[in-house]
């Protein structure tokens, strides 16, 4: 019987670990679920057949080569800086791999000896990187074929919350790993606009963050997401004079955002070692000009806002004024917000989260007209455990890790999911759990 | 015969040797000047008694460890980051070493094993960090045995441009490596003001610079230079108010150069792939909002100056807003920008450099009068050869040396030059080589 072993049972694997289930006595494979926490994989599988849950020390060497030569197909859930061990074992023992992380350097320098041990190593398969490439890759090839000319492609894809559970201002909860929220766009963002390669650094980030209408959602912040040029030659669309990929947030949350980035509270490149009583707001005024003004004046005149103002009623909210004593030593910046925040940003047991997508093409088509077409995908989480961001990045990864391990995709090297042979069966079975695009095409009349 | 190994014969190496062989003979130790290229530390003995010039990379570790373990002590004046593996080296081979760089946790962490095998490793020991250690201790144990209380440190230092070699509107030249220049201050400021923790994030140390009166040569910006909360246990003054380290450049130039951060160029940490043809017009456009205005009148609505300001001047001055080609592939903002200014801030071969470096202190003395100390120095260069820069980097260095080789130093473990059995019998010494500080001490009065 073949073997899947997948590392890391996570909020986001339920989804991943059920779909695989469902099939794996059909397709007769055995799925080893490995965590640190054995109790954490065990509640995930349910000892279901065909299942078996395992503690694993990824850092345990011997172990982890073990565990690894005994699979077919691994599927990595760790934190991305933790899988390239798991590849370079992977390559090594000519096994399979998935993650649906960006494709580092390290891991993009194993492509030859993917290809000379038959080994495939496919990335970026989850929500975001994952679902957009595929629904982006289809129309992309579609627009291609009919003989049109890309000129511009925006993609906007946020993790947010239902409208119904929509209960903060921020408009914003916890659905995946709080860190990389934290530390969200943390290196100078890369596009296209116009025509002109455009380099946008962190600090003025969420400042230029631009506004998007989603059709029944309203007004949402898009702010520009890693290094969206290297995905022009990556997607066969060398020549296009606009191209940016970007985060959804509700409106106004970059704005209110930019102000912790002004303050200086979002690096996690140091450690600080405040007095054991300073309090949010002690922490916070280090960050402020000195003076004799009360914090959230000087936070306004910081800032340039009035007190009354919205974005400053969301920081605020935090609670990051208040006198609450943070009781972390030796912490980043940014460790002291994310424990302020997970204390907020909550996703309680009924709440739904909401994953939104957008892509936006502008082409010229055969017959020289300038066409339009959107495509979008909403999906509503059930609740605070079966979330729209584990099913969005765990029905991508799982049909893959499906098809890999039943022979269907013959595929090797490192790999990115851009081609039909995956998005065009992946993209059918997600519609049929409910992962649906709607598309539009209209006409751009000057 | 006892052996000194010098590795890295640079630019600020000149005074360091020639210290090093005045008293080779009579001290009766040789001095081995390793580098990769042979004829530059060739050029620097230039054959003298008890010297040797050897071509050496520092990379090949079997190399490393034979002339390591050939020698009595090491020199090391590689950039930081390379230090590590020759300290290992050193402690494990139980030789002393001397770097003129900041202590790197890396290099912390040896502390124990190098006690345990009798070894010294003696770091910033050159200018600042160095000198500046040597001085500002004198002073505040001299405070302190009078039964003064500190309440306020402050320590300014720069490599500038003496007046009569100052040609550019910047007032500045490379007199050391200038990648650090480039990239200085890229690490959130951590420093003292009355009595309140205060955090600087890079994005506001330029703008945020103060401006210093150095007397006879009037007023200098100064930025906050690193982590100067660090220093306070390290002096022996964890409760003072205030505290500051910093950097001096000439009036305006922070005001300039936080432009240049705003717009993002001096990024190092990610490569950019323009177009070969991009002009650093072009270059300095694609980190500017996308609009139609020209270049300039754009940078100055940007950075929020008219065309006429100094602060633009000095902008245009450098050529980033012109059309001369790049010519550089796959390189880093900062690498661009570096490439660009090392055309123009050359120092000429009679340009004469200058080192300003100031202590102010304020204390309660033992009658409860508040005074004040100020400590300064000055120092001109003599050519673009024999700078100001290579001799008070280098000297301090070299007095330490040879002390240690003579036995007269029995300090062992990771050390900084704090202690009166180092700056006692240095700063005498600097001050017969022309590096005197003048002290001035007056009462203060509200």
């Amino acid at each position: 019987m073949k073997k899947i072993l997948l590392i890391g049972a996570g909020k986001s694997s339920i989804y991943l670990i059920d779909y695989l289930l469902n099939h794996a006595v059909a397709d007769n494979f055995e799925l080893i679920v490995a965590d640190l926490n054995c109790e954490s994989a065990l509640l995930k599988t349910q000892q279901r057949p065909n299942s078996k849950a395992i503690a694993f020390d990824v850092n345990n060497v011997e172990e982890r080569k073990k565990y690894i030569s005994q699979s077919d197909l691994v599927i990595s859930m760790l934190p991305a800086f933790m899988h390239f061990p798991v590849a370079k074992d992977c390559v090594d023992l000519k096994k399979h791999l998935i993650t649906a992380s960006y494709v580092s350097p390290e891991i993009r320098a194993l492509h030859t000896q993917a290809i000379n041990n038959d080994v495939l190593l496919l990335n970026e398969i989850g929500l975001d990187p994952g679902i957009d490439h595929l629904s982006a890759m289809k129309v992309i090839h579609k627009i291609k074929a009919d003989g049109g000319r890309l000129n511009s492609f925006k993609s906007y894809c946020g993790g947010l919350v239902a409208p119904e559970s929509n209960d903060n201002p921020w408009g914003y909860k916890f659905s995946w790993n709080p860190r990389n929220v934290i530390v969200a766009g943390q290196s100078t963002a890369q596009f296209m606009q116009n025509g002109q390669y455009k380099y946008l650094p962190y600090h003025r980030l969420f400042k230029s963050a631009e506004t998007i209408n989603i059709e029944g959602l309203g007004a949402f912040d898009a702010y520009a997401n890693r290094d969206s040029l290297s995905y022009k030659s990556v997607y066969g669309i060398s020549d296009i004079k606009t191209m940016i990929r970007g985060t959804l947030r509700q409106h106004l949350y970059c704005k209110a955002w930019h102000i912790f980035v002004s303050l200086g509270i979002t690096d996690d490149s140091i450690k600080i070692d405040i007095p054991e009583k300073y309090t949010y707001a002690d922490f916070v005024s280090s960050f402020l000009p000195a003076n004799d003004k009360n914090i959230l004046q000087n936070l306004c005149d910081f800032a340039g806002y009035l007190p009354h103002d919205e974005v400053i009623k969301m920081i605020e909210w935090t609670g990051i004024l208040g006198n609450e004593e943070i009781g972390l030593k030796h912490a980043s910046p940014a460790e002291i917000l994310q424990q302020l925040l997970e204390k907020k940003w909550v996703l309680k047991p009924n709440d739904k989260d909401l994953i939104v997508m957008q892509h936006l093409f502008e082409f010229v088509n055969s017959k020289q007209e300038t066409k339009k077409i959107s495509s979008s995908l909403i999906v509503t989480g059930k609740d605070n455990i079966h979330t729209a961001m584990a099913k969005t990045v765990g029905l991508p990864m799982a049909m893959a890790a499906r098809k890999v391990i039943n022979g269907e995709i013959k595929l090797r090297g490192v790999q990115i999911p851009i081609m039909a042979e995956l998005y065009e069966p992946i993209l059918k079975e997600l519609a049929e759990h409910g992962i649906v695009f709607k598309e539009k095409e209209e006409e751009i009349v000057d």
